[in-house]
């Protein structure tokens, strides 16, 4: 039965490419209001796929973007597992357009040194990797008239903003959403020909910062020297933000980071991690961050602060002499498992209020508070999961951490008690949440098949 | 005869106001390169406006936007004096327009507190001030066939944008500009009651810092950690730019810094200036600055560093997870008497280059470097405007000084030899730079008439 399976795979390429066009077409831009209709056109579009193959699906309404929830009783026996697979349809921001190659709602399919790519916004973070598996349920059903096991589907609208009505859906939803493991394709492979589980993911506290200072832009010569400068003082609350060290300042950051386990390390090590080669890809040409680590610690196991955006006064072309009414920055930090981000969240701020110029108005937005994960290495499921990889790629699976964060991993457990399989196929290069967002069409078959493959070792 | 001219002055107000009305409405903002046809409209429309008062006028083209050339021989004797009138007619940026309550290239008459008064870009700086002069020899041509002295005028079009061509302009016309001294408004009264006569002003370095790490933009999860963030770089390099006392901490920076003459001090002291009062107006509750000085003395004779922009990542709604590729800002210094504006320059890129962190490309823009300026109190031209201003108002001109540059004041005294009296009617509430900038009519028809006063005071 895997064999025609995969065979129906093989040979449905086009229209399955066509199909994931069409997603990659929608520019369902969470972040941004004016695509509101963009991502309900999204949400409507996996319901669809999803109908098209047999499942029961529907909307979720959020106070945001709405939630596509979809089930197939599969066909296997009562003893075949129930699969939650969790994905997003929406996208990080486009900007800034003029650097795109293509425009970034227009996928294209170009050449690359791994043969050919898609390029779109959402190409592989998360559209590409959700088509994945919305395929491989296509072949299943047209195969087998459906999956070998039980499978829950949730597709929610706002992962690139923070999740924020994920909670609410998850308790909403609680019956609906019964499974015995959750399976996530939101992560990279280790290289294009080295399948990867990831066990460890980086949480996350965002914020936004605004100091604001007189009621309006003043003129720096009449008022220079006796006003107070919004710009000046935001460039010195974040400036102190890192010591020379490159470790981050904030009191009590590091107190409740978990060490990391000596074996973890050791196979981390044995990986090889060319950190030159990361690094030149994207054009640095020296290591920053936090000393005494290694690289993948750094990217793994260590949390950080980044100023992701910042803002104030003049930004045009040539001089203007101006002190502006405000400034703002926003603040993320990447956590590891012990950081509690609540707490994390409270003492960025107390730091910030400590800090701020008397006559300055701070204020701080919390955005997102999502803690560190891990992933149980002995489950059941990451060995099925492991044996599917082994299998379509010919080599054992590599156990990985990742940089980034998906908060819902962690809501997952705690408000379901469902541990997650994380069986991604992106690679360090797709430019996610970049311009020209790529993802291989290598990785993408062998992603579809792989998923096919997994259904297959769990059925009873 | 000078009766008979300020007659006419008050008789005429009506017309000057409307002539006023469509100077302001060219949109002549010299930063922005698609407001070059307007600047060369500006210009022309100044020349125009002096040929109708009997001047010989034209335009003389800069590699930016073109210097207006006037001459009038005057109807006085050869022992006349010969005054060189400078303005400029370029503006500033009109940026953020939602703040402004009418369009900025739109002016109107609204009632204020001090009653009438023109709002618009441009309303005092330096189109309405230009105005006061412009109308002033147009009473005199209508009523006496020309002024009683001999006049040139020189109107720019980059005073907004550092004068970056106004050098080559005076070397090129020097002959055309030979004169006695120089008359510019563009400073302000010290209240709406009590006129004044600027004697000393600040100079001013004006920059450009531009820091680049990876070539693409990057995710923060990904990258985080192992991968230099500029944002974060910059931010810890202009925030060390000044100590916990409110002083400039680039090695130097002060060293040269004359000290303010005791007499002067004093005459400041007795302004009774109400620093409250002052900020309160801009909604700021605390002054800011360098410990040790009073209020006047930090905005006329202390040098300061004002991050007038700063940008970087992004700055749309919501979060979005990413590490910039390159984030920049822009950096002014006011000077005082004593400083090099070419030192400051150089040391402000030394400080920069030394901070800067390895990976790094930083790179600084200087957009201008203009020393400050004082202003003899003994000149005999002072004497005269101040004869002219007392016979207007009523009462005697103090003697101030400006925390504002006027760069042009210094390309004078070193390139042409000419001492400068600085004659102005805007008020500190004028808003100039900023959104909603006005200009008293009060102000405006007073300095009409001194300057018809002034003229008549020079006469043989």
């Amino acid at each position: 039965m895997l064999t025609s399976v995969l065979d129906r795979i093989d040979a449905t390429r086009d229209a399955a490419r066509a199909r994931l066009f069409e997603f990659l077409a929608i520019p369902s831009v969470s972040a941004q209001p004016d695509h509101a209709a963009d991502c309900a056109a999204a949400a409507e579009w996996a319901a669809a796929h999803l109908r098209g193959s047999g499942f029961m699906a529907r909307l979720c309404p959020t106070p945001g973007h709405p939630v596509v929830l979809a089930h197939h009783p599969g066909t296997g026996g009562a003893g075949a597992p129930h699969l939650l697979f969790y994905g997003h349809y929406d996208v990080q921001p486009a900007e800034p357009l003029e650097l795109w190659h293509s425009p970034p709602f227009a996928p294209v399919v170009v050449e690359g040194r791994h043969g050919p790519r898609v390029v779109a916004r959402g190409a592989v973070d998360d559209k590409g990797q959700v088509s994945m598996w919305l395929e491989a349920f296509r072949a299943w059903h047209e195969i087998a008239g459906g999956p070998p096991c039980r499978i829950t589907v949730a597709i929610e609208g706002e992962e690139e903003t923070g999740s924020r009505n994920l909670a609410g859906f998850l308790e909403a939803e609680r019956a609906a959403l019964a499974a015995d493991v959750a399976v996530i394709s939101d992560t990279n492979m280790w290289s294009i020909d080295q399948p990867a589980i990831t066990t460890r993911l980086r949480g996350m506290v965002y914020a936004q910062v605004t100091l604001r200072a007189a009621s309006r832009d003043l003129h720096s010569g009449l008022y220079g020297g006796a006003a107070l400068n919004p710009i000046n003082a935001l460039t010195q609350l974040l400036g102190s933000l890192h010591g020379a060290d490159g470790r981050v300042q904030i009191p009590g950051f590091y107190d409740a980071v978990a060490p990391l386990p000596p074996r973890l390390a050791e196979q981390w090590a044995r990986l090889g991690f060319d950190e030159s080669a990361f690094l030149g890809e994207v054009g640095l040409t020296q290591p920053a961050g936090e000393a005494g680590f290694s690289a993948l610690e750094r990217l793994w196991a260590r949390p950080t602060a980044d100023i992701n955006g910042i803002w104030g006064g003049y930004q045009g072309a040539g001089p203007k002499t101006v002190i502006a009414a405000e400034a703002g920055a926003k603040v993320s930090f990447r956590l590891v498992p012990g950081q509690d981000p609540a707490r994390i969240a409270a003492d960025f701020r107390r730091f910030l209020e400590a800090r701020a110029p008397a006559g300055a108005d701070l204020s701080v937005d919390i955005f997102s508070a999502e803690p560190a994960i891990e992933v149980p290495e002995a489950s059941p499921f990451v060995a099925h999961a492991a044996a599917a990889l082994r299998a379509e790629y010919g080599r054992d699976p590599v156990l990985i951490g990742g940089g980034g964060s998906i908060p819902v991993v962690a809501s997952l457990k705690h408000r379901l008690g469902l541990e997650t399989v994380l069986m991604g196929f992106g690679l360090d290069d797709d430019q996610i949440h970049s311009p020209n967002e790529k993802f291989e069409l290598r990785c993408l078959d062998h992603g579809t098949r792989a998923h096919a493959r997994f259904l297959a070792e769990l059925a009873v």
